[in-house]
């Protein structure tokens, strides 16, 4: 099997790249803490031996050659992070994947088809929305024009800052058709480790619904506006953060609701706010029900508007129906880890990832292992050295498998 | 009586310095902003032979010598602004006391007792708490060192601040003890205009509750996190606001309640927030009452904080009791503007004022003329210069009634 020692010295190496206090990582796409990480990477790609493709979005591709021209196996992940990101989201799937070549390389192994490991632009999207925005242009879900014209929450353009860290490469999107595609990722959520399993055969993920709200109503006086005349957008986001923090509870089930972005202006503490802006997060594993939350709360904000006099754009930032990947993939999947004695667990997925875009255009599965306490973008995210070894080599066998010797 | 178009042309003079987009002002205390102000405010005192003093705060005092060393009458209001601040909250009344000023010279009136034009710091409370900081520190109700010491939202100290803009005085703060103080300002509220009234004259202020209530919960992933394992800090502040809100319409009356700063931390779409901050202005004319909301209001949160496991830090930016005016001066007030022939009202004043702190020293009261449509702390903030003439004469009155002749 791959060396844990190997697979940890560069995911430490790497987790230097944009650290932050408490052990964390921020590096936000296309940032110069992603153009550290990205140098680095290809750095090591080219080390072992990959040719070295970037396509047009900015996605890394590091490509071993097969024994056969056939259509290659691709694994891979992103390597951007949220502001307050851990050591292990994205980065170990793709680090896991130099892995698998560097393994292949030291036992002289030549497979039957190309293998390709992928670090995909822009999957946390908190910078520029929408989320797996590499892996959705790569599979056709996105136009790339309309992609590097997205401008992000500090104002600068994709394309732009795609430009200035070097990575608008030449490769035409989409132009790399995998044989399959598998990603190795920490769950990110509490499931496997509340169940005692170690590893994840994850078979569908969620729908996810991104919505940002912005009202408009009229700065006034604190003290002097009677509550009756106050046409305040700041208590428009915070009624709408409180009632899909209330839906999601009354919905139950799968249904998750978050607003975890809202700016007031001009947010000071004796003005009503004129403007705000809130960002909600829906999510649902199943699409009828998603489109129910999503219904229910554009009522309640137009209800909100006329109650308060106030004005409200909205604009859709993502928006994915749920996905199941490839039943035989999966299948593949449980087997590699049983074969191993891993205790394994067929299960959703509550995050995105760019597998689920990959599912657009070839069969494509996820292997998860661990989050110690669930706890995810967050600097204390956490997978035992051990966990992350057993799922390298669950990646490793289908890889092989699936690749051909 | 004075000149509308003297008095006009100064305050459009002024509204140049910090001009927004919409007609506005931002003069932020302690900006750049706010020295332009104050360099024209300390150039046009020269003008008019007044004695200039800066105290240890930074109030400015223009001073008129009157043909007796009595306590002085003083006049005089505030030149900083709210971000969003209209072309007249507060800088009428300094510019008022210079109209007044000038027509005494021209008349070449001397009166019996010395007349000052104050221009108090950082009345607005926006930048640095407490609001009427200036006045409060005259009144000595705040020690300077504490006042000096305080740290702004955009965390700068407000004594390098003050020295940075060169107005740290060497005036000792309280010195000049008024044997009456007459604030001259704009309503900021829709009583006198919904009335049809043109002077109030105001007996009394509400009381003021400013708190900060900082929460720290556990940033995690949007997606993957289950509704009852979140310890969502941003979920508090927003829970927070709209509880404030239906606080306010459930007691009614004077009570009012705004969130109008709320700042939360990654601010990201698909991270629960792990800090969230959120600033709540309660007001009410009675007392007891508005104890009875801060009780309810630290309730609430200590619940809240249970329910969702996470931790606050509670801080108290600002607290004032109401405040009742002097009869005899309110009256005086009255006497003044009946004998022009106004339609006058007795009225309270939802926002905070400058009196309200002198008013712990010496007798004193306020002169409102209207704001139309009730809009203040917004560039649209407007009076018609009848009305703001009609106030500038009152104000005239009462300190030749005051200062004697
Ligand atoms: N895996 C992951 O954190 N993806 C980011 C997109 C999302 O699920 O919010
Ligand atoms: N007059 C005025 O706007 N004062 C600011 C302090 C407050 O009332 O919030």
């Amino acid at each position: 099997g791959l060396s844990q020692e190997r697979l940890m010295q560069r995911l430490e190496a790497h987790a230097a790249l944009g650290a932050i206090e408490g052990g964390g990582v921020c590096r936000l796409a296309l940032t110069d803490a992603d153009r550290q990480g990205r140098d680095q990477l290809v750095h090591w790609m080219r080390e072992l031996g990959l040719e070295v493709r970037v396509d047009g979005i900015g996605n890394i591709f590091g490509i071993r050659a097969g024994r056969t021209q056939a259509a290659p196996v691709m694994t891979g992940s992103h390597i951007d992070t949220v502001a307050t990101g851990g050591r292990y989201d994205g980065i170990y799937g793709v680090m896991a994947g130099l892995e698998v070549v560097r393994w292949l390389n030291e036992h002289g192994i030549e497979l039957a088809r190309p293998l390709v490991v992928a670090a995909f632009s822009n999957e946390e999207g908190v910078r520029f929305q929408p989320d797996m925005m590499g892996s959705l242009v790569h599979a056709g879900g996105l136009p790339l024009q309309q992609a590097l014209d997205t401008v992000g929450i500090d104002g600068l353009r994709c394309g732009d800052e795609l430009a200035r860290i070097g990575y608008a490469g030449d490769l035409p999107c989409g132009s790399l058709r995998p044989h399959a595609f598998v990603e190795l990722h920490i769950e990110q959520g509490p499931v496997l480790e509340a169940e005692g399993a170690c590893i994840g055969a994850v078979q569908d993920l969620q729908g996810i619904s991104w919505q940002e709200f912005r009202f408009t109503g009229q700065s006034n006086h604190a003290g002097t506006t009677p509550m009756h005349l106050r046409r305040d957008a700041g208590y428009c986001a915070a009624a709408v953060a409180v009632f899909v923090r209330e839906l999601a509870r009354r919905y139950g089930g799968s249904q998750v609701a978050t607003a975890g972005a809202v700016q007031l202006h001009p947010n000071l503490i004796n003005v009503i706010a004129a403007r705000a802006t809130v960002a909600v997060d829906l999510r649902n594993t199943d699409e009828a029900t998603l489109q129910r939350a999503e219904q229910e709360l554009a009522a309640y904000v137009r209800q909100l508007c006329e109650a308060e006099s106030v004005t409200v754009q909205t604009r859709r930032l993502a928006r994915f129906e749920p996905v199941r990947f490839d039943a035989g993939l999966v299948r593949l999947i449980e087997d590699c880890a049983g074969a191993r004695g891993h205790r394994t667990r067929r299960m959703s997925s509550g995050a995105g990832h760019d597998a689920q875009m990959m599912a657009r255009i070839c069969p494509a599965a996820m292997i998860f292992v661990p989050s110690a306490g669930g706890i995810s973008h967050n600097p204390r995210e956490h997978t035992e050295p051990a966990d992350l070894l057993r799922g390298a080599n669950v990646l490793l066998d289908a890889l092989l498998t699936l690749a051909g010797q």
